[in-house]
């Protein structure tokens, strides 16, 4: 078994292949379900590692598992693979060669984590118990996501525990934080269109002003949240787009508006759904006109297992280096690491990767975002603390980590 | 001096002649401010019956002047030239040569009913008692319009009365209509910008929701028509289109909308700008963000002289052919006419043009628009009625007509 | 036949008479429906006269009858004698001697005035030809009013043309006015009642919070005259009264809103009851609670005969004093002469009675109105100018008048 | 030293006696600020146990005193002892026996349970390390309350830290519960005031509209939750009353709103008042009306220190009896306890009360509410608890409990 200060010393020295690894990535972005190059030099990697890997997993998704020759649990560990729809604004050697797309979130240090991990592990594999199965996901970006297809094609088949990490620039290197329960939001999104019927400006009284009803929507939609909701369950509905008519003269026949739903309760989504349901058709209606709601279900909220963030409170104030370990506030962004904990207990944990002098303090999505890319050691230790701790909560012993 | 049957006759022997002329016009439409071929094609009309014309008056106008021999009143008669940008769809033989471009309103028929006026003035010149000035306007469908600028160019210098019609295709021909006082609405543009803070559709209180201050902004604005505006007032704000945001997710920053105000009463006018002032300012504010009101002034309200609508209910009731005399009912549209009644009295008249036999069934402004061409000789015989009877009542005997 | 001095003559010489009754009538005001005192007095002073009576007519409503002894038309004139539950606030030796009640609307004054006509058609009732019919109508300031219980007891059988008047403060002395078609306002009354789920200031989400909904509904109802109603009819839908809740600490379970509809138009007044039934259900509904609407008709728009109008301009400037004769603009005041103009063609005329200098310078329904008492002769002088106008005009003569 | 099963029994002995003592109380409930005789019979049972008491402390507020013999920290307990203006609708022997005034959310029993806790720790005067201070604090049902004025008169001076409970009939018997951090909430009042110019409601234009401003302020507080406030912080804004006009004819001057605004966090309480004066200010405004927010700052939060609760969770779990230990959702309801909290650490506890078999089922403030009398000895054995292990924290040994 190896000792912290093994565990450390070993991802240590696998920080600058990490990070050639990341900035290769860096450069070659691929956005969500189009991931074949990031896949295939992913699949290199490991299998110069000589992983046993599977590819083509739900999409561009590669499985890499590694057995240890004792018995023990199963764990998974994720990392998502996308990159973003934006123009890369950084002035760096390594930035975006890709016109218009950018790992802008960190997930290609998420997959460079990942692949320092399986590199460590693969060093190991003679002390390993079970086996650590590690998901590279395509398409965490854009729902409905890669997670489903890959549980659908069933990477969680015999999984004891899930951990998974997100590099967070708003929390700086050092700092490693999650919270119990709901953690990360349910985030939905909607189009509504009223339809009523356009005609001359100057004649109100033959049309149904679509502007208008539209418009009641809108206030009558800040009732949800100011009302309905329970003012302890935390809930957002915003409607970001409303367009309608094309001329001041003309009345307009239709109003379409989109928006975002956020919340952690399940109960609380459905309330609101079906609130929407009845204040779109009713407002609409009211004003004589015909409203419509298209609402489409994204990612469920990602709920921690309590236990399992009692082991991170554990384990994260016993690594090395002294990291600042926090209790998180609920985060109003989605992650669809909450399927995977629909069905597998485990932690999704945030690893502070802000650093105000080397310029990585732009939010995440930013054009000009960054990240240090020391805190890759950093999670890839979390993660094979947290995995290698829940292994030896199984065997009554700890394992290899 | 002729007889009524003999203006009669004259008339309708100059009716093929005005439908050739309209039917030219009619497959060759200038849209406002660019009508160059239509004038030139006017003043040569003109020039071979050998009128006395001033061209390129105010921009392409063009003014005809027929002189009696014996002193008198100078009456002036009024046409409008230009076309829309609206794509001809009808199926006849003399639709529209031009893409995107038609004669939708029916100004064709009144510049081809202008000329036979000046036809007949032609032919009657020696028993004319002072001036007839027939004013071909370019450019009433788009403010700042085309009066403003040939009054400017002096069109009305000593002129005592003016007159000026509408072919008018929701009323049958046969019809004609007008009314005392305010006759055709005032209509004026605005556009309203909210600006607000945009930002993270989960995140609302890190912004201002443009979406949700510029609606309630139109909420606030229908309070001005429900309770500001005296009940007796006809006034009609409008809010035609509204614009903000561009995806579901994300916060708008910015809300832009546009709309129209129709008022008959220089003071409902004002007070509902200053109202819209007020609501814009001070909706925005209350919810954070700055709100702009940009209000343009259109064309005033049409103001029909009270004495003049006498004479015109007395004057048409007399004419041959039994014509049903109408009191109007106010109109929400506007007109640029309204400018020459601000500085004459006179009289703006609708001389029913519609006719469901013939397919005139369509709305003013339709792509299917047409028009009973017979119109065009009730039209001219109106006018020149109201002229030669307002001469008459100056000098104590009737003119011409 | 009496010529225009001579009836002029009468009239003043029977002013102090008048006077005398108004005041008497003033001192003892009876409230809409209780009008007992007020009836045997017209009553009495009636038979003093020696004229055919009928009494307890729909109430306390009383009818005069004088019959000429050639044949002719009926002719009605009509009076109404209740006055209003206020206070009066007037220091003069005639104010109201009942607490609470008072002729704050001027009724006193059309009794004084039909007194004076009585007597004067007594006095020439052998030169009368035809009926006239003098009307003295309880309950009209209280919808349902005592019109309706007056027609159906038979006061308008065989009656050709009904006249009447209302001595009008806001018009100075001396001047009268009225105008064609809709005159003054149909004015229905209503009763909203939203009614939610109440509970506790803190925990919204278990309440259907009332106050929200009815402020809802309040914005939406505006819609209607802004954007419903045709512009070119006058209509108002005021929201008078809004209550809700006891204590700031609980949300509300009822709201409950008064308030007022007035049109002149029966298809615009038909189409807001019906968008209120539709924004009253649906408004509460989509808030989670329920609405209810009470609508209650009341008095039909005054709708006066073109023909009469022309007449009542005619008479009115021939009359002796030089009348100043206006065309007024509608009234958003009810009346239930309204009742008798739907069963036959007539007049209602309002008579200037504001005098700057004595004092009337209070609006109708004030503590402290009072009106120029002279106006009583100007009204029963046009009165019978408009009944001896139509007799002639019927046998082709000059009636008495 | 006792041992819990001392105190246990020590408490059991005397549940018949605080039984007695909480059914006099509630025959004989004084609404907050005149508990004079609940204050005189509260000293009269102090005295009787020989205890140290000062009365008369901030207002009809009591402090017993008991002194260890050994030096030790200074323990603070509070009893809220003030009654309801509510009706008794009970049918049990120990009813209310004043009209209107009824023990309707347990003060009774607390004042019991304190008493219960007096004769305890007199009796083991001896063992104990520093002081026992027990506050009888009057006045907690209404703002400003008891608990200030008794700080300010010294009751804190000195004291290391402070308990106090709730029995809570909403738990059932057996349960504890609390939270650390934010507890309770903040509770503010407020009274919204808009004046505009009343009128005739067919002449609104005449008018500025109370009812329409009023309901306006209503839709635009909506989105101070829905927009404003940090979707992770709780917050309520409710306005439980409106009030505007007197008759449905006639638009209203004056609308009054009253409300009730709830918080947990400083700042956010802050911000909501700062956007309701905006709101208020400038939604009057720009409806040409005047508002005026009277906003009146309640009890501020109750903050439980985390050390403190981690002891409650500690020894409530250790406690006999097997009581259900609960971490308590955050309460929307307020608490004076909230000013001790700011001056000294400690925790506020809920004791759960309610019980299905003896018809504790009423909600506190209910004409019906009553308890279950067993919590008044799991209240005073988690008191004691909690101030001995306090007491035994400081000195390195147990203390007396």
């Amino acid at each position: 078994m190896k000792t912290n200060e093994q565990i450390q010393a070993a991802l240590e020295a696998r920080l600058p292949q990490m990070t050639a690894w990341r900035r290769y990535l860096h450069q070659h972005p691929e956005p969500s379900f189009h991931e074949q190059e990031t896949a295939r030099y992913i699949a290199e990697q490991l299998r110069e590692m000589g992983c046993d890997i599977r590819t083509g997993v739900g999409g561009h998704g590669i499985v890499a598992t590694i057995r240890g020759e004792r018995p023990g649990p199963v764990i998974a560990l994720r990392a998502d693979i996308d990159a973003l729809p934006i123009q890369d604004e950084k002035d760096v050697p390594y930035r975006s060669t890709v016109d218009g797309v950018m790992h802008a979130c960190g997930h290609d240090a998420h997959t460079s984590t990942m692949l320092g991990i399986a590199s460590y592990y693969q060093s190991v594999r003679g002390e390993l118990q079970g086996e650590r199965r590690l998901l590279f996901q395509p398409a965490e970006e854009i729902c409905p996501g890669g997670a489903k297809p890959m549980i659908e094609a069933g990477v969680l088949e015999g999984v004891d525990a899930i951990y998974g990490v997100h590099l967070w620039s708003p929390l700086p290197y050092g700092a490693v934080a999650t919270r119990p329960g709901p953690f990360m939001a349910a985030a939905d999104e909607f189009t509504v269109t009223v339809t009523g019927q356009g005609g001359h400006g100057g004649l109100p009284h033959q049309t149904i002003d679509a502007v208008v009803a539209g418009s009641a929507l809108v206030q009558a939609l800040q009732s949800i949240v100011s009302r309905n909701v329970n003012p302890l369950q935390p809930a957002v509905l915003s409607v970001g787009a409303f367009h309608a008519g094309k001329s001041g003269n003309v009345i307009a026949e239709r109003a379409v508006m989109n928006g975002t739903v956020r919340t952690f309760d399940p109960q609380t989504r459905r309330m609101i759904r079906a609130r929407m349901e009845q204040i779109v058709a009713q407002t609409a209606e009211l004003h004589g006109a015909k409203g419509e709601l298209n609402y489409r279900e994204g990612y469920p909220s990602v709920v921690n297992d309590a236990g399992e963030v009692d082991r991170f409170m554990r384990v994260a104030a016993q690594l090395p280096g002294e990291l600042q370990v926090e209790r998180s506030d609920m985060i109003m962004a989605a992650e669809d690491f909450a399927y995977y904990l629909q069905q597998v207990p485990g932690c999704f944990m945030f690893v502070g990767a802000g650093n105000e002098q080397t310029g990585a303090i732009y939010a995440h999505h930013h054009p000009r975002f960054d990240l240090d890319e020391r805190a890759m050691a950093v999670a890839a230790r979390l993660l094979i603390a947290m995995a290698e701790d829940r292994v030896g909560a199984a065997s009554g012993t700890a394992g290899a980590g």
